[in-house]
């Protein structure tokens, strides 16, 4: 029995449609012409059929894990792990002083990995575990790395993680502990990638890069189909989301396109993607008609990118959909970090704080409409990267354990 | 009009009862006895009227979130933040093999601040906020304190966390990117641990220190209500609790009395205190009539204690309900946090790894009924202490990225 395929993919760039009789990552075409220094063209989407899944309800998809919408066959494939379905906390003040919308924090540290990565690994992996490929490989500076090797572990797949040999210690521990072949490189993140495209080329091994292969927008979409049930079926006004490659915002947008073609929102939300000032790779180019590199140099290194992999289909959701982007100061994510952490208990690591950072320079600037609902996406734990925040912090110094002490502190 | 208390506190070692008319740490009458060198005596118990409580089914208990059963008066005083309600996940093998019986772990490092000790610090934040108190104070070696800072922050509450200075500087991050005020001691945990009970005798601080304020071990319990809605409505067969100072198992074992005192479950199950041979002051003198300290050296930090400070009720439950005690070798601790990980895709610290350690070495002596539910607690997030582990992995030379060198690798 052949069942039709339920998607299709769609080239980002030059619109040839696909169907996924086999794996594939980009656009066969479009790829041929891509160049080392400039993000690639033929990233693909993943289409269903809306008219068909429209039949349902949200609720009736929900029951069924919206495997309608996903891109593998089975939910039994993915792994025994709680993933998604964190939570959304509202914050109706900062600093004691209320703002003008309501900010709503969306806490992804609360996944396996403590990364909003495992939405786009789970996925991949249920595919892999569908067409019994047992090896995974990806390249990574760190978090989709631990993730990947996570979620392998949980899988019983053998996870290969390509690194930059100057990633930090810490992300290398994680993936070394979940039993993942951890091979660093003696180059730049580029290398890795290129090298594990080669391994897949002529290993066989399946490929997880972010953006390259299509499956890993398809995971990360998920978080807006938890953000439209948490806020009451229906998106928010705006979202604020880190961006480095561009994968992530991709795969926000993507989830509230999807909802969008099902007829269940009736207007995309406004999003906002926030890099750093130090990478701004996107955000200064959007108005660009060539894309012009800045080597990065941030401390927040889930986002620190040149030449970010998911350009061209973040570029195109944010101009098709009217959504706005910022780059903010290293100095203002800092601050962002201490502010969210102090006004919330939620711990994010800088990169996912640049969200909030984002949020600040917003209300600042009176950006916040009244009365709106403003989604902050937090991607990963603050415990990932502490040497960052480290700088802006100091350890008091120790004093003696005694009350007279104490209170000279306290009353002097 | 002035309402009956919903609880009494009963001392664990003289039983005299105590109406919690104003705020209430250990029976005074037992507490003047105490001495530096022994663990201390009179921690509290907390007791309801299980009588009445009885009349109310689990859904309904739960459905008001265990209010009946918990010191507080109002869930609203809680922080609006996601506390418990974990993932339990079941592992069917380990490295490839079947076990006897069926191994659940509980990941509470699904926990704002990454670790267990969020159930006992919103318990005790929530009631200091019912009280109108603002300002908290805990000693800590770690976790405790960054939890206490983070539902502090949370709440708008004041934390004040008392360390030896000799306290990693990970954990003492976290506590100052959560706005707490931080005060390292040239000293123990014991020494912060007196001054802190000083400060809240002359600075009139609420204190939060672990067993000393009997809401700790309230807050701890509720992993109790929630394995047992997650297991069916009935109690498993076993659980691996790691042990430091005594505290947490005796919240497991609390809850598990109130589901016994409803009537919910008709007997207790098996609890395992897991200690390191490094720190084994509990199950080393279980069979003691006097308490025998042994200096504590275990990589494991959060359960590295001299002088356990619940000892005495933690032995009373564990002698009256037939529970029983396993101390590992550290090198074993290390093992089952890589034997862990690279099953589950679920990284804890040491010190929780110890409890799935424990797991091991039952199975390897055929300790684990065939066909029982044997639950793992784990009760922090690897990334809480990476150091311990670094130990044991080793971070592979790079290579130079091409790929022969990578088939060489894989083909020699």
């Amino acid at each position: 029995m052949t069942t039709t395929p339920k998607f299709q993919y769609k080239c980002n760039d030059c619109g040839a449609t696909y169907n996924p009789l086999e794996i594939q990552y980009m656009c066969p075409e479009c790829n041929k012409k891509n160049t080392a220094n400039q993000p690639p063209k033929g990233v693909l989407k993943t289409i269903y059929d809306y008219e068909s899944i429209k039949q349902q309800t949200f609720d009736s998809l929900k029951s069924r894990g919206f495997l309608d919408l996903l891109p593998i066959k089975n939910s039994e494939s993915l792994p025994n792990l709680a993933i998604g379905q964190t939570p959304l906390y509202t914050l109706d003040k900062i600093d004691n002083e209320e703002t003008e919308g309501t900010i709503l924090i969306k806490d992804d540290a609360q996944n396996p990995t403590f990364s909003y990565k495992d939405r786009a690994s789970a996925i991949v992996s249920a595919y892999a575990k569908e067409q019994e490929i047992n090896t995974i490989v990806t390249a990574s500076t760190g978090n989709a790395g631990s993730s990947l090797a996570g979620i392998c572990a949980a899988q019983g797949q053998q996870g290969i993680i390509m690194v930059p040999a100057s990633a930090p210690v810490a992300k290398l521990t994680q993936i070394l502990m979940y039993g993942a072949t951890l091979i660093p490189v003696d180059g730049t993140y580029d290398d890795a990638f290129d090298l594990s495209i080669k391994a897949t080329e002529e290993l066989g091994w399946y490929n997880r890069n972010t953006g390259f292969n299509p499956l890993t927008i398809e995971g990360k979409k998920t978080v807006a189909f938890e953000l439209y049930e948490q806020m009451g079926y229906q998106a928010p006004d705006r979202i604020f989301v880190p961006v480095g490659d561009g994968v992530i915002i991709s795969g926000v947008y993507k989830g509230f396109e999807d909802l969008l073609k099902l007829g269940l929102i009736e207007k995309m939300p406004t999003i906002v993607a926030v890099q750093s000032t130090g990478s701004d790779n996107i955000a200064r180019n959007l108005s660009n008609s060539e894309f012009v590199v800045k080597q990065s140099n941030t401390i927040a290194d889930s986002i620190s990118v040149d030449i970010p992999r998911n350009y061209h289909m973040a570029k195109n959701f944010i101009t098709s959909y009217n959504g706005e982007a910022i780059a903010i100061e290293d100095n203002e994510i800092l601050e962002a970090s201490y502010k969210l952490s102090k006004n919330t208990g939620v711990f994010a690591e800088p990169a996912a704080a640049a969200a909030f950072g984002g949020l600040l320079h917003y209300k600042k600037h009176s950006k916040l409409d009244k009365g709106s609902k403003n989604v902050v996406l937090l991607t990963g734990s603050g415990l990932k990267d502490l040497k960052a925040v480290q700088k802006m912090i100091q350890i008091p110094a120790p004093i003696m354990p005694n009350i007279d002490n104490l209170k000279k502190i306290y009353h002097d």
